[in-house]
C-alpha cells in the first residue's frame, strides 16, 4: 500500500469475493431490473414500517451476496455501511441482526464508496480477512423524512431526483478473484453555494469534478485510461455539470462517463432528473458493474460515490449544500 | 499489525501527536472545567443557530489541537468524525471549512472511539501520515432534535442523561510520542430489549460488557492490567449494570472502572444520571485522560465509546435500543 497526494494505492490488491443488490418494485421495473439479485414484490418487504422494510432489504442484500459464494457471517470480520435515515437506523438495526463488528458510516449518498475505501484499508492493512461493505436507501422512508409524507402528494420540480429503494452489499478480501480494488481517493467537502435541495445533483457536481481531477493527478492517468467512469447520483443535471467543468479544463470525458442516477430508471418512469440515494450507486455497482468487471466486459472502472451533506434543518436554516465524492478504482477480468 | 478474534493490535504503534477539547458553559463549570482547552462564554459560540454553534465548536477544538504542537491542516491527511445530529451536519459543515479528505462516521455516542480505531488503521496501514479524529455533541441541538424544544421545559426522569456540549479532537501519527494506541476492538451491536429512550445507559451497558469481555479474551488480559477502564456515557445506571454483569462472571472491575458520563458534571449540576453525547467521552478523553497519559499519571487505559443506535422514529415505532461499544487501548508515559 502507498499514498500519492490524496490517493491510496492497494498494490497487493484487495479483491471482491461477492456482491449483491436488493431493490424495490420500481427499480425492478427499470432498465437494470433483470440484473438485481432480489426485487421486492411489495416495498414493505414484509414489514410494518418503511424503516423496518429498509432494514430487511439490507439483510436480504447481505444474504444474497454471501450465499453466492457460500460464505457465512462467521467468515466476515466486520461490516461497514450506512444509509440516509436519521441516526442511520436502517443499517444500525440490520447490523444488530448481522451480529458482526460494525463501523457505522455517514457519507450521504457516497456511503457505498466510503465503505469500500475503509473496507479496503482494513483488508490491505491486514486488520480484516474479509469486510462486508454496504449502503441502502428507501424511497418511502427518505421521502417522509427529507420532504413530505407520501400521502401529501407533493409536486416535484424537474430538477428533483427519485430516491432509490435499493441496497448493495459487497465482500472484500485478500484472496485473489477476477475483480480488485486498485486505488481510492477519499473526498474533500466542496460547496458551490447551491441552496435548492431539489437540485442536489448540481450541488454535488463540483465535488465529483474535484475528486476525479485529484485522482487523475495522483495516478498520472486520464479519462481515456478507463472503460467507465461513473458518478453516484448526480442525475442528468449534475452529470452535465461535471462534463462541462472538465471541458473548461480542456478535458473531454467522452462516452465512458456515466451516472448511476441516469441508469436506474428510464424516462417513462417519471423520476424527473434521475435517481438518487445511497442505494442507487450501491445497487448499480453490485447489480451491474461488478458482474461486468468479473466477466471482463469492463476492464477499469472509476466508481465515484457522491453525497450531499445537508439535512432538512440545515436547508431550512438557509445553509447551502456541501457535497462530497469518494472515488474507488476497480479492475476486472483478472 | 495483527488481529486476534475481534481485536486489532498496532504493534508498530500509532501515536498521539496532539489533542484538545472545546466545551460549553455548563461543562466549563463542572469538575473537569479547568482541563478543557476552550470553554464557551455563550453556548451559541457566536453563531445564529445551535447547529452552526456545534460546527463552530468542532472547528475550535481542531484549531486548539493543531496549535498545541504547531501543526497546520496541510500536515493532516484526513479527518474522521461525526456527531448526533440528523445527517451529521455539525461535523459535515465543519469538514467543509477544514477542507481535508473526510470520512463521515455514525457510531452514535461511540463515535470518538470509532474514529480513533479507523484513524489508527489508516496510520498503521501506511495510508495516512496523520489523521484527525473527532466527535461532538451540543445539548441544545440534540435536545430539540431528540426530545423537546428547550422552550417547552419538559420534565426529565431520574434515569435521563444530559447531552454534553463538547467536542474532542485528536491527531494520530506514525512518529513516536508519549502516548500510543496499542490495540482496539470494534464493537458488535447488542440489544437487551430496553425501549425507554430516557434510559440509554442501561440499553448500552450490555454492549460495553461484551466489548470489554471480547477485548480481555483476545488480549489475554484482565481488569487489573489497566490503570483505568472508562466507558463513554453509561452514566450512573449503565455503569452499575456493567459492574454487575462482570460480577456475575466472577470478575470485579474495581475502583479503576469509571464512566465519562459520571465525570463531566457534579451532583449540584442537576443532570440526573449523568452526561451523554458523542462529545462527552471525546472531551473527557482529550481534556483529561490524554494529558494524564502523556504525563505518565495513567499508564494503560481502555477507552470504551458507547453508542445507542436508535432514533426518535425507531423509538416511536416501538423498537428497542440497540447498543454498540468500540474499545481503544491507550498506553502513556512512554
Amino acid at each position: 500500500m502507498s499514498r500519492v497526494g490524496d490517493t491510496l494505492f492497494f498494490e497487493e490488491g484487495v479483491w471482491l469475493n461477492t456482491w449483491a443488490a436488493a431493490v424495490g418494485t420500481k427499480e425492478g421495473q427499470g432498465p437494470l431490473g433483470a440484473y438485481f439479485d432480489y426485487v421486492a414484490r411489495d416495498n414493505r418487504f414484509g414489514k410494518k414500517t418503511w424503516e423496518q422494510a429498509e432494514s430487511r432489504m439490507v439483510e436480504l442484500a447481505c444474504e444474497a451476496a454471501l450465499s453466492k459464494t457460500g460464505l457465512e457471517l462467521s467468515h466476515i470480520d466486520c461490516a461497514l455501511g450506512g444509509d440516509l435515515l436519521n441516526q442511520c437506523i436502517s443499517t444500525g438495526f440490520a447490523a444488530r441482526s448481522l451480529g458482526l463488528p460494525y463501523f457505522g458510516l455517514y457519507g450521504a449518498c457516497s456511503t457505498m464508496a466510503e465503505s469500500l475505501i475503509l473496507g479496503s484499508v482494513l483488508v490491505a492493512g491486514g486488520f480484516a480477512g474479509r469486510t462486508l461493505c454496504l449502503a441502502s436507501s428507501h424511497f418511502c422512508s427518505a421521502e417522509r423524512q427529507y420532504r413530505y409524507p407520501l400521502e401529501y402528494g407533493g409536486q416535484r420540480p424537474p430538477t428533483a431526483q427519485w430516491t432509490a429503494t435499493a441496497c448493495g452489499a459487497a465482500v472484500l478480501q485478500r484472496e485473489r478473484t477476477a475483480v480488485r480494488v486498485t486505488a481510492a481517493t477519499p473526498g474533500r467537502v466542496y460547496d458551490p453555494g447551491i441552496t435548492d435541495s431539489s437540485n442536489m445533483g448540481a450541488a454535488m457536481a463540483q465535488s465529483a469534478y474535484e475528486t476525479l481531477r485529484t485522482f487523475f493527478r495522483d495516478s498520472g492517468t486520464g479519462p481515456r485510461d478507463y472503460s467507465l467512469m461513473v458518478t453516484g447520483d448526480l442525475a442528468s443535471i449534475g452529470h452535465g455539470v461535471v462534463r462541462e467543468l472538465f471541458r473548461r479544463d480542456g478535458v473531454e470525458l467522452g462516452e465512458s462517463y456515466l451516472d448511476c442516477g441516469m441508469l436506474l430508471y428510464d424516462q417513462s418512469q417519471d423520476v424527473h432528473a434521475g435517481a438518487s440515494g445511497c442505494g442507487c450507486s450501491a445497487a448499480v455497482l453490485c447489480g451491474r458493474l461488478l458482474p461486468d468487471l468479473a466477466a471482463g466486459k469492463l476492464k477499469k472502472v472509476l466508481f465515484c460515490g457522491t453525497g450531499a451533506m445537508m439535512s432538512p434543518v440545515s436547508a431550512n436554516q438557509g445553509e447551502s449544500i456541501p457535497g462530497i465524492c469518494h472515488l474507488v478504482c476497480l479492475e476486472g477480468g483478472l
